[in-house]
């Protein structure tokens, strides 16, 4: 029992947060996923459920950090890379008949009032997604506060997209998010040519 | 008992569900907030959970959906109207101390995959604020197609951004999504009165 059990334990932690949030699930459903036995959970994480739920939070805000290179790496400017971005999103919820969106978002929303190891813990992922967004209109040459602002936009729009489109089980929704914020940063790309 | 401690009981759910999500709320937590004996959440909502779950979702639909006109009617245009609506937002994130988002948020996060007639009706809720939102725009001379994709990124642009000013306590991102959105209508009315 090694770093590939407790690798599985994170990844069962984030399917299942993703798809029936943070409260609804159990250590023992976690386990279970994971094909794991239950006491080798609190092997891996003493601290429990908080402590797994930290690491799946951390896990996946590297997982999706990393997609930003994906989508800006090589696109003709940051303003298509965005829309990709969210075409992207949509087509990943649709393959996984939108059961799988932000494994964070959920979390977010159950503890930011309740938990605050946690709730720090989603803020810190959050603004790493910001911040490496935000280095990409930099770079692009927009001036700091409307490439933060664009960023900011960019996280926001994706995980409320994501909220609506699971509710609807309509992908569309992220598609016609991605168009905003295309538009958003073509303007602003052209205004800072100007 | 009557339509009073009914009233309760669905307030205290709404006020709960936005702090600590669906899943983490009891019937005896959301009895004991709305000062109702355990017996009468029975008597109100023979259907449990769900069914009271479905009559707050219903009832917060109602309620913010009673605020497109409120921004909207007197402003002094669609665009100065959306952005209001986001530093309203903002502005209530504040007063409260980031504890009142969204109830159905968290809801449609936590049932989507599970939970086929709560994710009915939240996705409903969300189908008609994005109607009176697309009306607004529609009858400012947008293009329904126009109107409607800017009613989506508004609704998910606010979902989004109060997911992340709750993760950070900062209610500064309501105000740049905000401002995005706003830039967003302005550049839609600016096309259509060319």
């Amino acid at each position: 029992m090694g770093a590939a059990t407790r690798e599985r334990i994170i990844e069962a932690g984030s399917i299942l947060f993703r798809r029936q949030g943070y409260a609804g699930t159990g250590m023992k459903a976690i386990a279970a996923a994971a094909q794991a036995p239950f006491g080798s959970i609190y092997h891996f994480f003493p601290g429990g459920k908080d402590e797994l739920t930290g690491e799946v939070i951390r896990a996946a805000g590297r997982v999706y950090g990393a997609l930003v290179p994906r989508f800006f790496d090589g696109a003709p400017d940051t303003a298509v890379a965005t829309r990709c971005a969210f075409r992207g999103a949509a087509e990943t919820l649709r393959d996984c008949n939108y059961a799988d969106a932000c494994p964070i978002a959920a979390v977010a929303l159950e503890v930011a009032s309740t938990n605050e190891p946690l709730r720090l813990a989603t803020a810190e992922v959050f603004a790493h997604w910001v911040g490496g967004l935000t280095a990409r209109y930099e770079g692009a040459g927009l001036a700091p506060a409307v490439a933060h602002r664009l960023a900011v936009s960019f996280v926001s729009m994706l995980e409320g997209a994501f909220v609506l489109a699971r509710a609807s089980k309509n992908a569309q929704v992220v598609e016609d998010a991605g168009e905003i914020m295309f538009e958003a940063v073509r303007a602003a790309l052209d205004k800072a040519a100007e």
